[in-house]
């Protein structure tokens, strides 16, 4: 697969990444090499990418907690201490394997660390490979508030390898799956309805391509989240406030990122059928899609309440408003849409009566 | 005064600034404004600030305690809460009004709250007016590791205002007064001159106005320390491992950053005198400068060797090569210079025996 370029950089594929990494080792002439991993990452994949550079290089590994409750400031500062500890310096470079936690909050900490060494992602889950990969997004959670913390910064190189996937679990390719559904929503109704059809994820490779090609196209035309790159954060405003409370929530088991996003979207196509006139059909599409492959909540009215006060939080709110991205159709969306205090408990009621 | 154009922002001076302040936050349309204040200039330069603005504006005031020690990620953390909790967004601005804790701290929570909001530094000691106020580093110290976590970005604007140096004590006013010092050396024999037949800091305004000049064309040739902007460090390298290692140690009085400067400014000329062939009077007039002016310590073997070990983590340097800068005259610097090992010791012996 040809390599997507991206802002300053590029995300390369599968059999050629690992080319293009040792070449690009090569010629940095780094002076110290750090790996960031999880502990599923050090066990899965880091063994892997070993073998595959073929035991070449001097890593050293530095090892956090996994989960979105190690997202935080005090884990980037195990890290930062880390990194100081083995006399990391600004010409050293840390790669970041790993999911989503790991490319973000690495990336923060080495875009900060000695005021920013390079960095280079290797997502190893299907969420971080077509969401995380393009966009220079890094950052931390503040508490219950997601990615509060955090700077844009971009990597030296992206590298998309479909190996890493083979030892996730189904519920975690499911997962990355609803942020690649939702690029088909915002983006291409096409893709959006061929991706329907995959019932298997044994072989991705086409379907993330096709899902960094759209969300680079976006990222690139808005670097800064002006106005179009908005559009990302369909499914999400509803979604991050559901994620954080459930985070949170002693009652609650925890959501992952896409199953709290396909409940965003359901929510959000809900308040897009009243406020942007998506169709009735379009609706129930998505809502069939979302509600048939992820798990299911039923929401209390205290959960309701506690969801709508997280909104309020959301880093995209400026001047206490609440700007949402809606649909007009399947493709098509509409950013800066208001929504009545009324609609929100009529969306839940929705999606609770499903 | 006229204003100096940095980066991609001015500094502003004295009369002046509060007028632009005014303008630019009647342009801007602030979603809310946030000022950092640590608790000396809550009660020395809050009020002035305010009067001065005419309590036109609302402010929510953010207090953090002062001095080096609460630099760090800690305080950062209590400064992202505040701005949480008193629902600040994308479009709030946050005023630092302090001195360099605060504007190092304030621009680095500032620069990775919700991935960056506007920010506008008033320095109110002498230090950060001529040494902070351009070149856009922020950041915090790391345990004893200073200004380990930051990144380089800009404020909006620069107020540099003397009025606040008016309940400065003179210890503060002369730690300041070194980093000016070290402009003149760097880059201005006429200056240095000068700055000699100052004794008291009554009337400091053209001073700092030529300093924050000095330090600002050295900062636009070369914005991310790739060569020239390394002069700016004279002094610093063994300057920052003795200020860090007093500030740890129990056996020491801590020692203000220009105290520690001075130290070092000393230190590094005699290491001029053996490798950049810095004359015997260049030098005699450097350290009689420093020594007469600036407070002085006696180094045991061990805080010797106890700084020089500090030496490594300072993070400018790479591969582990330990750069300095030396002079060749007084405002003729020498960048990267290795140290044989045994100068070292040479230099303390010199400063111990003066």
């Amino acid at each position: 697969m040809e390599s997507i370029t991206s802002a300053s950089y590029a995300v390369h594929f599968n059999h050629n990444a690992y080319a293009i990494l040792e070449q690009h080792l090569t010629e940095k002439n780094y002076s110290k090499l750090f790996i960031l991993v999880d502990t599923n990452t050090r066990r899965d994949c880091l063994p892997v990418l070993m073998s595959r550079l073929q035991d070449k290089y001097d890593f050293e590994v530095i090892e956090i907690e996994p989960g979105e409750e190690n997202k935080n400031i005090s884990t980037c500062t195990h890290v930062w201490e880390a990194l100081s500890n083995l006399d990391a310096d600004r010409k050293s470079l840390l790669i970041n394997l790993g999911g989503g936690v790991v490319t973000d909050l690495g990336g923060f900490v080495a875009s900060t660390f000695k005021r920013g060494i390079a960095f280079i992602n290797i997502p190893t889950t299907l969420l971080a490979m077509v969401d995380a990969s393009v966009g220079g997004k890094t950052g931390v959670d503040l508490g219950p508030l997601k990615n509060q913390i955090g700077v844009i910064n971009q990597p030296e190189m992206v590298l998309v390898i479909s190996e890493y996937l083979e030892t996730l679990e189904k519920r975690q390719l499911n997962s990355g799956f609803a942020e690649m559904l939702k690029h088909g929503l915002i983006q291409d109704a096409a893709y959006w309805k061929s991706l329907k059809l995959i019932t298997d994820f044994v072989d991705l490779d086409q379907p993330i391509y096709d899902s960094v090609i759209i969300k680079n196209k976006v990222v690139l035309q808005d670097p800064t989240e002006q106005g179009l790159r908005k559009i990302l954060n369909y499914g999400h405003t509803l979604g991050h406030a559901i994620e954080s409370y459930f985070l949170e929530s002693t009652e609650h088991e925890t959501l992952l990122h896409g199953e709290a996003i396909a409940i965003g979207m359901i929510l959000e196509a809900y308040l897009s059928l009243h406020l942007t006139n998506l169709s009735e059909e379009a609706l129930e599409d998505i809502t069939s899609t979302f509600f048939n492959r992820y798990k299911r909540v039923k929401f209390s009215p205290s959960d309701i309440q506690n969801i709508l006060s997280l909104l309020k939080f959301d880093k995209k709110n400026s001047h206490g408003n609440i700007n949402f991205v809606l649909l007009h159709t399947i493709g098509k969306p509409v950013i800066d849409i208001k929504i009545p205090e009324n609609l929100y408990q009529q969306a839940f009621t929705y999606y609770n009566e499903l």
